[in-house]
């Protein structure tokens, strides 16, 4: 377990960035920039570079956290601090950061000068079982996530879980969620290992585990045509609540915990429309719902959700498609639920989030 | 002569469009977006509907002509316009026009959603010899040229000399200059052919000469590693001087103006350089000389032409790189040259544009 070869490129596990020492030494690149936002290059910064000994042969670029700097703005700030450094086709950028950081520093690499070599150093529990995957790079604009971008692959990706040690725990509970996801989707044995352990102390094996899983499937589907659409099980509803939330609640729900809430709802309509029974959507929505704080969905909001779901960009024609479960382990696509289904999986999250538990 | 099968996709000669009558009628695309510019609207739009039998089944956008619109700002306003128009990941984009719209077209199209599929029709000579092939996007920022942009191939590429009778003389001579490069780098009798014709009326058989020459050299070399660099031949010096008259002169010099005098510039060079000998080097001179209008490099202007060449993206660690001619259709790239022999060459162009011819 310390690397994984991906298409074209290699995932790097706890090698306290040995093979980047090589890269790095290799004299290949003409300049070596690093991108980090104001958290990572505060708390990641310094342990990236005492893996190096101590290495000081970059430029810092650093941009401010969240998502909200995930925009063209930043973009084209970021392109033109490369341009007045003097970078030219030669150089290399390494992305230390969470998702954001490594899909707006992979989204500038990917098309600075028509491209540039990128190494990403995902930080955060999300970034490294998800975003560290399958090459998407990508920017907002006007708050539409991820409304520009590339499939581009960077050259290697490092995970390391000594970065995690600083992330607050809110971050690793939503990365927790795309963990759990994996298992249902593919592996129930993996399913069940994480219901036993505790997502305080997420192990390197555990996240290895998902990057495996997240990988096979990118692998199979790099461009997203047909399987690749079994991760986005729970995002259907889960963007839509995320999204919602973002707009009207004073602390937002973070991805990870309105996709434990997707999971449960799509659990439900995976027991009307699939194959799915219904102890093992019990077996779910305990876990989630002892796992993640519990929150409402008001009833006000479930037309605008509803329209949210319509304007994702997975569907095709208008019509919403869902990824449902066949059993815990097990993943269709393209599944088409009827609207009255969806109310009907809210209304079942929330009676579960009401009671005592 | 009615197709050329380029790396991943088809390169379509004197169709009539037939077959992207095809693909429209396939039913693939959710929606066809068509974008031009406001001449390219003007002249070419109705042409391309006609031998579409009147087809009207798409939305049009459009942008202002120009190399100055090939920016930033326009770029964000398609991508929002798309997205207003409900542009999902299986719409098509066909861009219709000169370099400008399929070089700005294309990078929108191969980053809007990561990526939609886009079909060119380029509607000037040099779009048509060049812009055609290698799957080149791009953008400025601040004026400084494709500093951002993908390669990325569109689905195909539709060239029709039809489009070609609306164009401006001074923009067929541009374009012109790029045949006359793809002879001197790859082909001596194609040279000699062009010597015999009028840049004028241009053959279609010509433009698929030059279209084969460049695709051969992009096939070998997609990304610019090496050979791809003979491409440049006549670009280093023309490029300055291009740059340089469109920031001083009332009347700049198009692009294959500039070309023109590189490749007088740079087969001066390839004399003392290379094994160009002096009578292949009047041969060059005196066509390109009859052809192009003269002009004079001003010498207050050697340094800074100087200047722009060291910062050319070609460039590696700041030195300047030249492609130079071995002898006429046949082309070495990577060569250094002393900054002495550059400013002689632009004397050598200046006594010879200044003689009576
Ligand atoms: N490309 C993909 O395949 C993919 C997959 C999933 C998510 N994403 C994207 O990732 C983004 C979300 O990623 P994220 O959750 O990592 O968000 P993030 O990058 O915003 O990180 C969350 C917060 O943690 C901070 N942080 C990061 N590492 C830290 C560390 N080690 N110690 C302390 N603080 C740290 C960040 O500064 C930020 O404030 C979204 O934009 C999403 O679209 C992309
Ligand atoms: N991608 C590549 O490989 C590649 C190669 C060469 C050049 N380029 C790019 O192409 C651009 C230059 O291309 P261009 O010379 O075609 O410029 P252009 O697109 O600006 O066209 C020149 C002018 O002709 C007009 N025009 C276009 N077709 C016409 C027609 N049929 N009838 C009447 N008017 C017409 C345009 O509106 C414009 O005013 C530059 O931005 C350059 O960087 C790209
Ligand atoms: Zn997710
Ligand atoms: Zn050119």
């Amino acid at each position: 377990m310390n690397k994984l070869d991906s298409a074209g490129h290699t995932i790097h596990f706890e090698t306290q960035l040995n093979p980047l020492t090589e890269i790095l030494e290799s004299g290949k690149y003409s300049k070596i920039f690093v991108f980090a936002d104001g958290n990572t290059s505060q708390f990641c910064l310094p342990v990236f570079q005492e893996m190096l000994d101590d290495f000081t042969g970059f430029d810092l670029i650093e941009t401010d956290p969240g998502e909200e700097n995930k925009n063209i703005d930043f973009c084209i700030g970021i392109w033109k601090t490369l341009l007045d450094f003097g970078a030219d086709r030669k150089c290399l950028m390494i992305n230390l950061g969470g998702g954001v950081v490594t899909d707006l520093g992979g989204f500038v690499a990917s098309t600075y000068k028509r491209g540039i070599d990128f190494i990403n150093i995902p930080t955060t529990l999300l970034s490294q079982v998800d975003a560290s995957v399958g090459g998407k790079t990508g920017i907002d604009i006007d708050n539409v996530k991820n409304m520009v971008g590339t499939f581009t692959l960077p050259k290697s990706v490092f995970i390391e879980t000594k970065f995690l040690k600083t992330l607050p725990e809110r971050e690793m509970l939503s990365g927790f969620a795309e963990m759990i996801k994996h298992g249902l989707i593919a592996d129930k044995s993996y399913y069940e290992e994480l219901k036993k352990g505790n997502h305080k102390e997420i192990e390197a094996q555990a996240i290895y585990t998902s990057v495996n899983i997240k990988n096979d499937v990118v692998t199979e589907d790099p461009h997203e045509k047909g399987l690749r659409k079994i991760l986005n099980f729970g995002h259907t509803i889960g963007h839509a609540v995320e999204t919602y939330s973002l707009i009207n609640d004073k602390s937002p729900l973070t991805h990870g915990e309105a996709i434990a809430i997707g999971m449960v709802c799509e659990g439900f309509l995976s027991v009307s429309n699939n194959t799915l029974t219904g102890d093992e959507l019990e077996d779910i929505s305990n876990y989630i719902l002892e796992t993640y704080p519990s929150y409402q969905i008001k009833k006000e909001s479930f037309s605008q959700l509803l329209e949210f779901m319509q304007s994702d960009k997975k569907n095709e024609n208008g019509e919403i498609m869902f990824s449902l479960l066949n059993s815990i382990g097990s993943c269709a696509f393209n599944c088409r639920v009827a609207e009255g289904d969806i109310l009907a999986s809210l209304n079942y999250y929330n009676t579960l989030a009401k009671s005592p538990s």
